[in-house]
């Protein structure tokens, strides 16, 4: 017997029909002796619809009413799966946020879970075995009692959540994949699926590129050690694989003690909508990383990658890369503060990838790096940038070359299936 | 400065565009200094929707998660106007039911309000003069916590209940027509529109027939003198006529104190939808009416008009009308417990149509079901029962005669404009 949060996205939920086939994942694993708590998304396209309306009320919208409003959608998706799920002989019931309650803070629209009451929960599962059908993406802020919502993939934050809540064995994200890959397999046809990746990779997979988890719902589930399952919603519900005793097709996103043997590298990520900018011979001296970086942040500009070089002649260049979408910003940005900063001149490029090669296996092999340099240099793949942390090694390059770098840097990794 | 309560329905909030209209009627009744509090429908379709889902997802729902489900259709209206009032330089904010608390007991989807704590309204009202828009047709069982729904025409109940608990002067209710006429205008167009009618008159009207407002709501508005207004959301909300001083267009359900004159007849009822059930030479001895009405009622046969007349040789006959759609059934439970009752035959007709002439005035003037009585005797309508209460007299005639009855009485009362 375990305990298990099962996760349901938009499209698995987006009608009655969909949600009976939810439902039948469910009983297989109620079946199967285990205690079960469901998070589920929104039908999807209900989401924008009420998106839609609140924009059209007003553009600039009481991010409260916005919330109370938007958060209707999984409200009726956990009604529906309860009742579904009843009408297949299994106690059910649907719990919205306010309820439990999973408390939040004050940031309407992208709130932040400060607690989950699982009690009345678990009590639910221990007496007579009722699974709990909890809309996701929604809380409520106790200290005003409004409704708060928890912006973009916040329904894999709330399972995770709630699995830390109640202690679960296992949170098991059903998704349109079936997986967690090498890389992604429109680029490399070669890429495998892993069968287990530590939270740390997972979180270097998620935010450069690997849409499965959102980068929030791997926090959480690091920081309180859930082990989290990526797995398909779309297989038969009752296909003998899922039903023996063994771990199902997916990937485990898990404490990395629990992988038995790191490979060294795990995956490859990239990301196309970065852009790079840059300044040139910025006097080299303290304070001169602040006067160029707060301005950007005041301007809310998200900057990623950041490289800067030991200086020469009292002089240095800072390269860093931001979202495709905030180039001009960015660089109008600098620009109005040029004097003050003193640099000469800026440059940059939107035609460019950064690639990550990500293990945990790193820490502990020499010369990871060397081999993609010299790979990529065979090609004759320029490099822009580099910069790396303790288990990544993130490389800028020419965008028309992305295709080439990953499958190349997938096969001398060994990762090609 | 006058505190108001105005309410909504469907098709009155069908879209973001209907809703900026009733921002505008809000808009300006806060500009002519009134505290307001908005009770809202779901958008008009949306609620069909839900309850359709529901449905398809199990034929015998939990009416538990079916008002979790149902309840989301004003939730989403109420943060809707909210937001457009926001828009408008209007302070707002939206409650639902869980939120103030309206607190119902645990009659899921037909649930009763047992209190409103209207604290919180009246607070953000006397502070910054801000309209609450509160969800209607929607409550919480506090001994559970789960959302419970009113049933049909929830909302209507749902403002007068608000209304009640912030003591205000007035309930508006908006609606598709401009206010209640003395009969309906489709089948008598000389049918004038009144502009006061006292509870106990408009609670016959409501009952029998005219579709103004749900019964409840007349019910609830009688018991704690809500003056409630009826009148049309369709009227431009700035037209000069709803910026005077004195009373706008529609129809005041009151006390009948502040009735300085009632008349003797207010209005003419009828209602097609009833069927009549006769059985014949039913022994007359005590119980016989509980042996023939409990078992309709065991059956939930909702037993209308009964007459009984005195006995005969000790024999006696019974009429009495139930809805149409329960005719046969109610046949059948009768002809089961024929031999226990004793009685004769059983005998009915679908073809029938009650008329009711009401008016508190009549509790004072003598001779008013004759001269009823009369004019339709001299038009050769048979009367086929008769009951009466203090303020209303019922006839049973052929349907065929329904026009010609109702536009008969409806003249000799002196009601055509």
């Amino acid at each position: 017997m375990a305990r298990l949060v099962m996760k349901f996205g938009g499209t698995s939920v987006a009608n009655v029909e969909r949600i009976r086939n939810v439902a039948r994942h469910v009983k297989r694993e109620v079946e199967a002796g285990h205690q079960v708590a469901v998070v589920v998304s929104a039908m999807s396209g209900k989401t924008n619809e009420l998106v839609g309306w609140c924009r059209e009320a007003s553009v600039l919208h009481d991010p409260r009413e916005y919330d109370a409003i938007v958060a209707s959608g999984e409200q009726v998706t956990s009604g529906l799966l309860a009742i579904v799920l009843q009408d297949m002989g299994i106690p059910a019931r649907s719990w919205q946020g306010w309820q439990l309650p999973i408390s939040t803070d004050d940031a309407h629209g992208s709130a932040r879970i400060l607690d989950v009451n699982g009690d009345a929960l678990v009590a639910g599962m221990e007496n007579g075995g009722e699974v709990a059908v909890i809309a996701g993406f929604q809380g409520v802020n106790l200290a005003t009692g409004r409704i708060a919502t928890l912006g973009r993939g916040g329904s894999d934050t709330s399972a995770v959540a709630v699995a830390a809540a109640i202690k679960a064995d296992r949170c098991d994200i059903y998704t349109d994949v079936d997986g967690v890959y090498t890389t992604d397999p429109r680029i490399v046809p070669r890429a495998k699926r892993l069968d287990k990746i530590a939270f740390e990779e997972m979180l270097e997979m998620a935010s450069l590129g690997a849409k499965v988890l959102q980068v929030r719902s791997v926090e959480l589930a690091m920081v309180h050690k859930v082990r989290t399952f990526v797995r398909s919603s779309f297989t038969d519900p009752d296909a003998p694989e899922l039903k023996t005793a063994g771990d199902p097709p997916g990937t485990l996103i898990c404490d990395e003690e629990e992988i038995v043997e790191s490979e060294v590298v795990t995956g490859i990520a990239f990301a196309r909508d970065e852009a790079q900018v840059s300044i040139r011979r910025v006097p080299d001296k303290p304070g001169i990383a602040a006067s160029v970086f707060v301005p950007l942040a005041e301007a809310n500009i998200n900057v990623d990658m950041i490289v800067q070089n030991i200086s020469a002649e009292g002089f240095t260049d800072i390269t860093f890369t931001v979202p495709t979408a905030d180039f001009e910003r960015a660089k109008a940005t600098l620009a109005a503060v040029k004097s003050e900063v003193g640099f000469e001149t800026i440059e940059g490029a939107t035609d460019v990838v950064k690639i990550s090669i990500i293990g945990i296996g790193m820490r502990s092999h020499a010369g990871v790096a060397a081999k993609a340099f010299k790979a990529l240099s065979e090609r004759a793949i320029n490099i822009r940038a580099i910069s790396t942390s303790e288990i990544k090694i993130s490389i800028l390059i020419d965008a028309a070359y992305t295709e080439l770098a990953v499958r190349t840097l997938h096969s001398i990794y060994g990762l090609d299936a």
